[in-house]
Parts: C-alpha cells; structure tokens; sequence
C-alpha cells in the first residue's frame, strides 16, 4: 500500500558510507545535526536542552523481505527474527533513535551519536516518554 | 513524496472511537493484543516475555499540518510545536509505543495500555534500547 511521508528535513552525521556508520546510537558519539525544514522548523517550539527526544528517519538502500536475520550479519550468530533485532532490514525501514538536545538553534536540534548516514531524511521527532 | 509502507498486522484494542483512546500508552492499562501478518509472524522469532519492545503504528484521520498546538486540545495551555507534543496530529502520523511483552502465542503478542483504536494497522516492532 502506497502513503504519503513528508520528509521534514535532514540529519547531519560524520558518517559518508553504510560501512562508517555504527551498530547502534552511541550517547558519547560524535556531534550531529538534526535539521528541520523551514517549512516545519517552528514545531519545534518548546523543545528544551536537556530533554530525550525519540527522532523518526528513512533507511534508504535496505532489504525489506530478510524476516530471518543474523545480528550484525555474524553468519554464526543464532538467527533471529527482525522484530527482535534492530537491523535497518526490515519491511518498514524506519528507524528510532532516543538522544538527548545539546542545544537548539535556526531549526538545527544539535545531539550525539546517530547511527545513520549523513543526510538521511527525517520523518519525525516526539518527546521521550519513560 | 510517495512511499510504499507495507502494514505488517493490526493492533487489538478496546477503543472502538477516538474518545474512548486514551492520551498516552498506560502500564496498566487494559490487555491488547499486537498481531501479526500471517507472512510476518515468523520475524517475531527470539522476542521474549518480559522483553520492553518498541511498536510503530500508523493513526488513521489526523490533521497532518498542526504544527503549533494546545496540550491535550486545551485553549487554555500554553501552545508548543508538534515536536514537542506526542499529538496524534503530526507531520507523520507514525505513533510509538513502549510497552512490554506479556506473552507470544500465533504470531500474537499480548501486551497491555496501547493508546490506539482497535484496528489500527501495524508497522513495526523493535526491541527497545536504553
């Protein structure tokens, strides 16, 4: 079924190949930049540094049929299904990251450590809850 | 832009309107069964009673252009950004729900307090990450 996403801006990483970019967030990673489109950069009103933001993106170049995986592709690791990992591969290839805000300015939320590429589109962020 | 979500399953919940949903996922909320696409069950393999996952589902009717909003719908709170809100009402109406798992059985898995409409249709589960 085809539906409509709104790309609502990009994320900034150091990470320029697949092959660079870690398992997993890392809160003691390298800065990053989570950075709005104009359009939707005043929906960030009331964000707060300190805060733990779940942010939403788009994992491009993924296979979306692999429902029986290896954890970090390790053939000699015990297969798993991708409801239980956290593999980019899996039929929605959405991915969730819970970091906390640096700082904030000009529609740039500034945090630590993603795991994706840089300029990965960005679908959402949401307050954490516990 | 288009893109192709592929709904995996369906959650089973007791609200059968809107007004019946209740804000935000409660750990003691009522049973609710997360189930899954014949084609899907098999990637539920290696999740585990007590297991905290994250569910990713997909709000049906929402207004996709809010950015600023009242909490909660009250005129009298103090208007934030829609990042900074769990609003249904979003860019992308993706929700995420922590819940934990309290059993697995045919490609069911029972949990309890999902926020959702009975019915609403699946994209993803991950185990959750600190």
């Amino acid at each position: 079924m085809t539906f409509d996403l709104t790309f609502i801006g990009h994320i900034e990483t150091p990470f320029q190949s697949l092959g660079d970019c870690p398992n997993n967030v890392q809160a003691d990673g390298p800065r990053c930049d989570i950075v709005l489109g104009s359009r939707f950069a005043q929906g960030l009103l009331g964000l707060e540094t300190g805060q733990t933001i779940l942010v939403l993106y788009w994992l491009e170049g993924v296979d979306r049929n692999l429902l029986i995986q290896h954890r970090g592709g390790r053939s000699d690791s015990i297969p798993r299904g991708v409801f239980a990992l956290r593999s980019p591969h899996r039929p929605n290839p959405i991915a969730a990251a819970r970091v906390q805000i640096e700082a904030i300015t000009d529609g740039r939320v500034k945090v630590r450590g993603m795991d994706c590429l840089n300029g990965t589109r960005l679908l959402d962020i949401k307050p954490d809850t516990k």
